[in-house]
Formats: C-alpha cells, sequence, structure tokens
C-alpha cells in the first residue's frame, strides 16, 4: 500500500572525520522515501528550487518514488550545511538556508489521494498538521519532530501529535518532549499527547517501542519492544540515519496485510536495518545502491545479533 | 563450578531521587556475590573492618556464600557516599575512605583454592595481578575496572588485562582504555589487550559482548551478541547495577558444563536481569529478597522483549 510522505526534499553539505561533501543531496522526506521504497510505493510532497535537476528527480524515479507532488519553486532548494566532530551521535548545524522552504505550502496531488500510510517527517508542525487533514481517511499516521519544535513551537506540536497514531523520536527529544528524565514514564506522557504507539531510536544502541492500550485492538502481550543497532566499525555520515530507520519501519508496516505486534517488531528490526546501510557512505549513496537482497541479508544479521536461538 | 571473587566488602551511604540510605551494606564483592549465588557457590575475598558484624556476614551465608577469605580487621570497613541526581547513569562521588581497604593484602584460603573462576572486581589492578597469579589453573578469569584505574594505573591495568579471559566494563571506559570513540574498534583493540571476550555495558540500552577468533575453540559465527536492558519505570538506585549485571553473567557462566556461544548468551540475558532487579531498591535488599522463580520470569520478559518470535 502507498505511503504518502511529506517533508524536505535538500542538499547537505557535511562534514564528518571521514570526509566533506558539498551539496549532496539529502533531506529528511528523501531519505526516507529511499528507505521506503525497498518495500512499498512511496509518494513525495516537497518543494525545491531551480538546483535541482532532472538528475536529482531521476534518483526518485530510479526507486519507483512518485515525485509529482514535488513542487518546482523559483530560487534555491533548502540547504543544510553540519558538522560531525569525534561524537558521530550530535550533528554541529553549521548554517541553514531555507530558501523555497521558507514559504512551502503544501499542495496534495489528487493522485495522491488514496495514499493509505501518511509520513509527517521533521517540518513545522503547523505543516504537518495542514497535510494529515486533508488526508482524514488514511490507515495510519506516523511522525516525526525534533528539539526546535519540541520547545519553540510546541503548542502546535501537541495539537498535530493529537493526530498521529505513532511517533518516532530519538532518546533526547523524547526527554525533552515530556519533561521526564526516564523513558518509560516519559512514553507513558508522550503517549497521553496522542500517539498510541511511540518508537524511541538510540542511536547506536537501537530503538524501543512502546505500545499503549490503544495499539492494537487485540491487545499486547508485552508494551515494550527492544531492537538492536548493528555494531559499526565505520559510520562514514550519520546523517539521514533516523530517516532511513522511519523508511525501513514504515515502509514495511505498509507492505504487510495487517498490522499486528509481529509485523511492528520486524518492522523495528527493518528500521535498524536502513539505518545501518544509510550511515557507510555520504549523503544517499548508500541507499541508492543497496539491493533487496543485501537488506534480507542484513535482517538475519540483526536477528542473529540479538537472538538467544541463533548460535 | 566455584566462583572465587576478589574485591570491596563496604558500607554505602546514598542518595538519589528517591531518597538516602545510610551505611547499607555495599561494595562490588557483594553485589556480584550475591548476583551469582542464584547460579553457582561463591567465594569472597576481601577484607572489613570491626563494624562489620555477624548480622551482614549472615547477607552472605543466607545465600551459601563462602565468607571464609573476608579478612576482619581492626578499624572500619571501606565507606563510600555517593550521589544520583537526575541522570541515574552517573553517580558523583561525595566521599570515599578506603579504611582496612587502604592496606589490603588479599589472602587466598586453601579451601578455596579449587576455584575454577575468578572475577577480579573493580579493585587497584596490582591487587586483581597478585590474585590472579595465585590462581594459575583456573579454566576463565573475567574482570572489572574503571576509570580511575584506566588513566591512573595504566600500566599496572595493562599487564593485569594480559593475564584476562574476559573483560566487563562499561561504555565510557571501554572507549577511554582504548583511546577510540568508535564502540567496534575500541573492542578491536582492547582485545589486543589481552582478553579474548570483550562485555560492554551501555545501561539502561543493554550490553554488547564482542568474541574475538580465540573466544570459542570451535569458532563463532557472529563476533557481536546485543542482549537488551529491561526499560525500567522506577530506578530506586543504581549503585551495584553493573556488579550484579557481572555476578548474574559469571555465576551463570560458571554454572554450565561447557562454555559455547549460545551459553554466553544466555549469560548476558542473566546479566541484565541480575542488573534490573538490582535497581529497584537500595544496597543489596532487592538481590536479597529475589527468588530464582523470579529470575526466571525475568528472563522469560527478557526475551519476549527482544526476538521477534515472540508475540
Amino acid at each position: 500500500m502507498s505511503i504518502l510522505v511529506v517533508g524536505s526534499v535538500a542538499f547537505d553539505s557535511i562534514r564528518t572525520p571521514h570526509g566533506t561533501v558539498d551539496r549532496c543531496l539529502g533531506g529528511a522526506a528523501t531519505h526516507f522515501a529511499l528507505a521506503a521504497s525497498f518495500f512499498t510505493q512511496v509518494r513525495v510532497i516537497g518543494v525545491v528550487g531551480e538546483d535541482f535537476t532532472a538528475q536529482h528527480e531521476q534518483v526518485f524515479r530510479a526507486h519507483n518514488i512518485d515525485t509529482r507532488g514535488i513542487e518546482h519553486a523559483p530560487g534555491k532548494s533548502f540547504h543544510w550545511t553540519g558538522e560531525y566532530r569525534e561524537n558521530l551521535n550530535e550533528a554541529q548545524t553549521l548554517r541553514t538556508d531555507l530558501n523555497v522552504f521558507q514559504s512551502f505550502q503544501p499542495k496534495i496531488p489528487d493522485a495522491y489521494r488514496d495514499s493509505e500510510y501518511l509520513f509527517l517527517a521533521n517540518i513545522d508542525p503547523a505543516l504537518q498538521l495542514q497535510v494529515r487533514r486533508q488526508m482524514p481517511r488514511v490507515k495510519m499516521v506516523c511522525g516525526d519532530t525534533m528539539n526546535y519544535w519540541i520547545t519553540g513551537h510546541r503548542e502546535k506540536l501537541l495539537q498535530t501529535l493529537r493526530e498521529m497514531d505513532a511517533l518516532l523520536i530519538n532518546d533526547g527529544e523524547a526527554k525533552l518532549l515530556a519533561g521526564e528524565n526516564n523513558l518509560v514514564q516519559a512514553a507513558k506522557r508522550i503517549m497521553q499527547m496522542g500517539p498510541k504507539t511511540l518508537i524511541v531510536k538510540h542511536g547506536e544502541y537501537g530503538a524501543t517501542a512502546f505500545f499503549g492500550k490503544a495499539s492494537f485492538p487485540a491487545g499486547v502481550k508485552n508494551h515494550f519492544f527492544r531492537a538492536p543497532a548493528l555494531p559499526l566499525a565505520e559510520v562514514v555520515d550519520p546523517t539521514g540515519a533516523g530517516d532511513s530507520f522511519a523508511g525501513g519501519f514504515f515502509g514495511y508496516l505498509a507492505s504487510q496485510p495487517s498490522l499486528t505486534p509481529a509485523v511492528f517488531k520486524r518492522a523495528m528490526f527493518y528500521g535498524g536495518v536502513m539505518g545501518s546501510f544509510a550511515v557507510e557512505r555520504f549523503g544517499t549513496e548508500r541507499l541508492e545502491n543497496v539491493t533487496r537482497e543485501e537488506i534480507d541479508e542484513r535482517f538475519a544479521m540483526f536477528r542473529e545479533l540479538s537472538h538467544l536461538d541463533v548460535e
């Protein structure tokens, strides 16, 4: 089933201990769409400038991603400049040029209206809500957010959260949003804000899913699930790891006939798998070239990494 | 099979957001011994002062722990005073009174000489080495250490590491010891220092085992294993969590007829289980009262928490 994703399609200039790249294709919607495309049909809503060429669009098309919702506006695309020092878990933003994103008003093409899954990537919660309200009949809405919106646009974010089925954020963001340092308590508070299910990403330590009573109509035996991350000897560029996790997670969910606890758990593993590929190269390079066979091999590796019954 | 453990038997005065306790029974060897006692016979080497009463000794005896190696010296027992603020992962040491521990010279009773497993808890590496050399024929030596010894007594620590089969330390300590921020690279360097196997504890995120080529004579398919930690809604007192992990891990290993990769993996889970109990109450209270039945139930919970095939 189709996923509609709204978010940034951008260019990134990145410096990490492994090197630098200038203006490579990036953006949350881009990483998400590529990762999800291995599992299901993805449709993108975003805005780009005149610097976004047919060659860039071809990266999406080669993965059967529908780009009819990517608006072309006069001016330059959103451009993020950032740096990772020794601690690869944390990006230092050096510069954010919103450019055409500044006045972005998401428009949903008619051809996207029958999408059954909606992913609200990390953008202004006002825009997330605007898109969410135009898609009232989707089967599931999952979203992301970040510190900037949590502290500076809290009211609007809380309004948007009330209309999300699942929230997928990182550890520090979850604690900040809840105003609570204990993760289990933080999860409880967040699930009172709207999302029935919360997925918290712990970077190199994996991710935890919290299932509320409303997560599954038939109930769930356990209220937590922990998925591992692959210990990596080399992280070239962490940019987009979280969005790739989201793409693997939501893409797998959308590909399944029903949303059972078992499906959610496998989705968490696929999230970790796609995140682990994303960081192996700068920008979208690895996600552009990974094969479904490699994805399945790595899924098996994640299982071996964490399961007692595999020697 | 019997484990000999050398380390501190102490009193702790602790403040956490959940309250304070004054001079409760503590020390690395104490937490380790209690946690391991659910799996195998444990023998303790340490030193205590005149404030260590028959009632304190009874805590060990009630768990069939051999205390003949606990020396009684004139003066006071080792006393640690510490505090945990909002971030329960990190203790602030307010005061360390070594007292009788200052001039501790470990002596191994003859009745302990046939111990097959040796655990060198977190003490001066010179003392660890002294004990290790007196037990040349043990089947397996596992040890712990901390920042203080890594930075201030590096040469002696490196000498001790050469004679350890497995090292069990936390994430920050592993990176500090290796001088390397990437965990996989850090593990490689540490395994070149002596230990064939490295277990890195990640606090609330679980633990990772790194298996070298020498870890298992018959080889191992995977070189990593990740065990989860239980997401806890309330952590009353983190003191001794790492030592309790070590006790569950090493106690389970020592109880098994052979050391296969599958046994190591289950041992990691038992480590997490014992650590999760330890933090539920101040000091040793929870480990004193936990039952084998509760341990097995929680082991099943850890499996459900992380395994794809459990609904």
